[in-house]
């Protein structure tokens, strides 16, 4: 392990927090909340923790998976530390545990909070903490090495460990033009998303916040009814923008390049919004009951599957309370997640694509134990080791899965609230149901069972191998 | 696919099921019970179908793995009828789905009952009720093997399409002789259990309808209160027998012939051991302050995590008034099920296991790109095939799991009682948690529900597989 240069590089990242950090600071400034006055102490921790680390020397630059999975594991823990940092200070969050679930919840583009009152918030704080979904959705470390490729040749390992998707494909060859044109992309659609809200009358401070939140597929609100209280045209851009963070950025990409039909002939496209669609039908007729149109119900059932499959979380009715049979639907939706290569968390289409052929192909070989068949996405062939971590991922996810819920079922919750609560932050949805509903929160849990849903939170982002490899004894032996 | 031949077989399960259903006419001939009567017409129809069958010529003798996967399928469904029938004649039982869902929880060891009031049925019904899951436990096709080897030298596909576990060993070369030693060391453990029940004090009708419940893991009870009002020797003596017929039968046989050492080796019953002994463990501290003595905990403790890890689903308490934490530890004690080549449903130990290994194996690989490692068991070399099996497995599992949880959410049940019904059909165990909890039943599900749940038993009983090949429109394409 190239200790030195994991921890040279946890320094800039420490730097890009430190910088992070100005512009809640600059919003302290334009309200005149004294609350701001907490990001100085915040901001000189990271620079005094952080230059240090950039000033080790490596031996080497040795650089392989391993060290990129543990580079951005820790980024991750020390991200969510030093954010919580602001909210601790200013005493707007008390406890240190609920600063860091809501810090790591902000980061990973979850959205579950321990806050009871969201509006007692400053504004500087809620800018923060809605921010911390924009940066966590593209990545740290994907912006860290757009501007400054450190790890030498080896970028793409520390990419890879942060992006999400069983394959990480670049469309520029080099990993710091890549990066930097998923940046430009990911800026100027939560700008474009910005104006449709201003243009809906939104004012500029929920706006930019509900965009970035967005953006980052968080689902943050600023208000404790969620998107509730907004009129049903903020309501559908948002509803649209969700979709949108949920796409693999590639896709913008070749539509910018006029390539039109490799777009449309994508397989996890066509499923995703194939999944997309079907979840809206059923939800909308098992739900027209309860409204006063079938139009309203469409467009509630519209926004909820929206902000459940892109993992955002944001809500405009409290879909805790409709009936079974929507609420598995959601639940089914919280697992599947958005497309590979997108903001969106959970297990990911592009995952479940690769699962269904694998199956297909198993069953075959049952019926014609002498067949061969490769499996092919998008007309290209899938060599035998992707599939099998995709298998190796979801065994991981189960067993990441009920572990967390022995834990937490300590705590005096019933089936209900302990499942979804784990299926809300493991797929970085932000609500479940029952206790941990989208009118809920995760305050009365026990410090214990945060620290797991905190950890659930960062395993999630990261997909589950960072994080365990981090953990395991076999990682830190010497070669 | 050789129809003719597949259809010959199912003739001779037809003849099985009308010998086997004189048993229950003997046990109504003893208690003088009119509902005896019943078995005639059933006993009828099953000859009236099963002789035309049987003198079926098919014109060649290929028989090859999608034959028996196919032939096992559809004798499992078939007998899941057929075995309905008394129920249904002798009016015990009025609607005939509630009669087929019986039987099949019956035959597939479930044990989840639609029956309100177990106690109201007839002994005959109560004997062929208990004696299903004794059919059931080591398999139909399985005996009917041991007695005719029917499919010439492929008996063995149509032993594994059958068999539990995610690899069939045979310990005897001829798979009829395999057949029959393995039927032979379950009737001998079962007399064995039926002579201690006896010994404590059980009523010869109780004691031998429990010893057969208990030998397929089924759990069906002839009481209300399942075990509940039975002496702690008489429930000490189910425990020890539900963890026996949970281990791989190889065991008894490799005992038998002195190789004790190979058994103390085993991997899968080692983890089996350690899995029992820390669910006990933790669960008895978890239950302590809700009996008057540690000892009592112990005992209670014990039997249900013997019920439930072999999948057997007796009870001796109401375990869904337990707290969450030992519910939880029993949900996932229910995925996990008992060894390969037992009577036990659930995912099974040596899956775990392959799991475990197969996860090992990825995360080393993740650390050291080159390195090449595979996998063993007991010191023998695991294939990727059947690696990648046990991942297949594992994703229907999930996929059936979420489609059928889907379609029973339609019913006006809770979370809770949702997913534990899937959760309990699914592994074969019987009693779920909340309104199917232990003290519970399946009788207000709908009739949708009620057939969903029987598929779930079937698909469980038989490893998915058979059921989902019989589905494939693939399997019936012509070479």
């Amino acid at each position: 392990m190239n200790t030195k240069l994991v921890f040279k590089l946890n320094g800039y990242i420490l730097l890009f927090d430190a910088i992070a950090m100005l512009l809640p600071g600059i919003v302290a400034l334009i309200y005149g909340e004294s609350s701001g006055y907490a990001f100085i102490p915040a901001i000189l921790i990271s620079l005094i923790m952080g230059i240090p680390l950039i000033l080790l020397k490596p031996k080497n630059k040795a650089f392989f998976a391993r060290e990129g999975l543990v580079t951005v594991a820790i980024a991750w823990i020390m991200m969510s530390i030093v954010g919580a940092l602001p909210f601790f200070f200013s005493k707007e969050i008390p406890n240190f545990v609920d600063c860091i679930f809501e810090t790591a919840s902000g980061f990973t583009t979850t959205g579950a909070t321990i806050l009871n009152n969201v509006e007692a918030l400053s504004n500087c704080m809620l800018f923060w903490r809605s921010f911390t979904h924009w940066i966590g959705g593209m990545g740290v470390l994907m912006f860290v090495m757009a501007i400054a490729p450190l790890a030498g040749g080896n970028n793409m390992q520390l990419i890879r460990a942060e992006s999400s998707g069983p394959q990480v494909e670049k469309i520029l060859p080099k990993a710091s033009l890549n990066s930097m044109l998923l940046y430009g992309l990911y800026i100027g659609l939560t700008v474009l998303q910005f104006v449709f809200l201003l243009f809906g009358g939104m004012p500029v401070f929920d706006a930019i916040t509900t965009a970035v939140a967005t953006a980052g597929t968080g689902g943050f609100g600023i208000k404790n009814t969620s998107l509730a209280g907004y009129s049903p045209y903020i309501q559908g851009v948002v509803t649209v923008f969700m979709i949108l963070f949920a796409v693999n950025f590639n896709m913008y990409f070749l539509i910018v390049a006029r390539r039109f039909k490799t777009v449309f002939k994508n397989q996890e496209l066509r499923l995703f919004f194939t999944i997309v669609f079907v979840a809206i039908v059923l939800i909308t007729l098992n739900i027209s009951g309860m409204f006063d149109s079938i139009l309203s119900a469409l467009h509630h059932a519209a926004f909820t599957v929206a902000s459940i499959i892109s993992t955002t979380g944001f809500a405009t009715v409290d879909f805790n309370l409709w009936p079974e049979f929507s609420k598995i639907i959601l639940v089914i939706l919280m697992f599947i997640g958005g497309c590979a290569g997108s903001t969106g968390g959970g297990i990911k289409v592009s995952r479940i694509l690769i699962l269904l052929k694998a199956l297909k192909r198993e069953f075959v070989s049952m019926i014609h134990p002498k067949s061969v068949k490769t499996i092919t996405i998008n007309g290209r062939k899938l060599d035998d080791e992707s599939v099998r971590r995709v298998y190796a991922y979801i065994i991981c996810f189960v067993a990441v899965f009920f572990v967390s819920l022995l834990i937490v079922s300590l705590d005096k919750f019933n089936f209900e609230t302990n499942v979804t609560a784990i299926v809300a932050t493991l797929n970085n949805i932000g609500p479940g149901f029952a206790t941990v509903g989208p009118m809920g929160n995760f305050a009365d849990f026990s410090i214990l069972s945060k620290i797991v849903l905190t950890i659930n939170m960062i395993c999630g982002r990261l997909e589950l191998f960072p994080i365990l490899i981090l953990l395991m004894p076999h990682t830190w032996k010497r070669n």
